[in-house]
């Protein structure tokens, strides 16, 4: 099973990028690097490393329109999806610009039967473990039908990563039937007919860290908010804290000695620790980091990838948006 | 300058509410106590205080529908209305049922001339010292000329507040104009016209808690899902740390000496200091708190309220939704 990987996406490609598909390498993923050929031996022979390699002299930049990518079919992310494409590979990961990604996936690969719209999964940690949340970001507005196919798609994703017995939570802001906008409203009753018990209802914001329901579904503009605030919170609350730490002597021991714990604590929040998420309802397994991804993080989406591939993500989303159509 | 408190609103009533009230009361604040007329003095005898009572038999709990307060004038949210419409205090306070203190307000009171739709308005601690977000949920589906009117109640907001020259910023899911959900799309160049260079363009998620923009608008879906996630993500942060400091002797000891440290920067977040939050739009100056508000947290609301009415809010929202329609 080979991977390919964008190697000239994100902000700090292909330094971190090469660097992260060598660490994974080292860890049983075939990884396939796409992107500028010298470049890519250049970074490769920094660290006396070697990977299979495929050119695609063009890339798109992060600040670059989205729509760029279909006029520019030798860039390292249209390469890679022509890659998946042809079966070269299982699965493409970037951490490259997710506009063109989406775009180029969409545009290659074409949807999964009976979806109308893919959508972005995002992870926030909770106290039971982990909240998958979709749409992320791909569909700012969003059709009641929309959130049924995401509910199916995010028990198909919980599922692969083994959940046991996962429940779909709306997002709302109010747990009784009847709360919600226009949008919630209509969707509640879908959501109940299609998936029986296994959606739990409405959940509210603080759901999402509280780990009410494995699989929290809304459209991409209210997921958007909430993962960037997530993000934007847990960095200042531990600036913060660090500030705070940093107040007395007292409290600077006391920051040492503890210095440990808080890190781990840190850690659980860190996006980089989940490397990459899918792009669920594309006919194909795309993954898309953060931009700012370091090779820690480039190594875990690979890994995670991986392990998504082997599970059957992409045959388990077919069979979930097939089941709903019966 | 006197102050209404809905003494039996919120889930520790009037428990709480007199003892906040009681201390509020000794840092200057002239509380009227609206509820059950025994109950209060029962209140009062057990810490030896004394505060003058209105008396209301009836009051809306916290699970009864918003709409009951039209059909109960009895009850001391909507006795606390009507001494406000009536001129014999001069805002109203209520750790109680939100919906229905907002029905309770629109019903007595009715809306600011121009305003179309009153909108909560909430708060969130940012690097720069907070920010206020409207509409925290009072409208669950927003038309574009609302977040208009919620951007011009939210600069009054924050002058009053003192603020030299805030900004408001759109809520939404990229920088650049043209990124967003329909709403947003629409409301962009509404608020551009309305505020000029008090408008700051859009903002996104993590804005929010890096302060970027003073004032936040949004709807009050997205709105709401932001406060209560906000509130989900400190919450269980907090929890993690507590458990990563027990986890060793070392870190047990670490978090011992760093323990004041941790405890500024878990009040900084905690929805307590900033007491209660105004709704905005409507014909009188009313604020409303977190149900499960404690006496510090009563108190606090008090205070602000009495600044807030000091400082002409209502008069400033007047003006400033006048301004929007020369």
């Amino acid at each position: 099973m080979r991977i390919a990987l964008d190697a000239m996406g994100g902000d700090h490609a292909p330094r971190v990028t090469v660097l992260g598909a060598l660490w994974a390498s080292r860890e049983g993923v075939e990884v396939v690097l796409v992107g500028d050929e010298e470049a890519l031996k250049a970074e490769l022979a920094r660290h006396g490393g070697s990977l299979p390699l495929v050119h695609a002299p063009d890339r798109i930049r992060m600040e670059e329109h989205a729509t760029e990518v279909r006029r520019r079919p030798q860039s390292s992310i249209a390469v890679a999806m022509e890659l998946l494409k042809r079966g070269e590979v299982q699965a493409v990961v970037s951490m490259g610009h997710t506009g063109a990604t989406m775009a180029a996936a969409l545009f290659t690969l074409g949807r999964v039967k009976g979806v109308e719209r893919p959508a972005l999964l995002v992870e926030f940690p909770s106290l039971r473990g982990r909240t998958f949340l979709l749409d992320g970001g791909a569909n700012a507005d969003c059709r009641p039908s929309f959130l049924v196919q995401f509910a199916a798609m995010g028990l198909a994703y919980a599922e692969a990563l083994g959940a046991p017995a996962p429940k779909v939570g709306l997002l709302s802001i109010g747990e009784e039937e009847g709360k919600g906008n226009a949008l919630v409203l209509e969707a509640f009753p879908l959501l109940k007919a299609a998936l029986g018990g296994r959606f739990y209802g409405n959940v509210e914001g603080r759901d999402i860290f509280l780990g009410t329901a494995e699989v929290v579904v809304t459209d991409g503009f209210t997921g958007n908010v909430a993962l960037k605030l997530a993000e934007g919170e847990a960095k200042v609350l531990f600036t913060w804290i660090k500030e705070a730490l940093a107040s007395s002597p007292l409290a600077r021991l006391g920051a040492l000695l503890a210095r440990g714990a808080l890190r781990r604590v840190r850690e659980r929040v860190d996006p980089a620790q989940y490397g990459a998420m899918p792009l669920l309802g594309v006919e194909g397994a795309v993954f898309i980091g953060h931009g700012s991804a370091d090779a820690l993080a480039v190594k875990n989406a690979l890994l995670r990838a991986k392990a998504l591939v082997e599970a059957g993500l992409l045959e388990r989303v077919r069979r979930a948006i097939a089941a709903l159509h019966v």
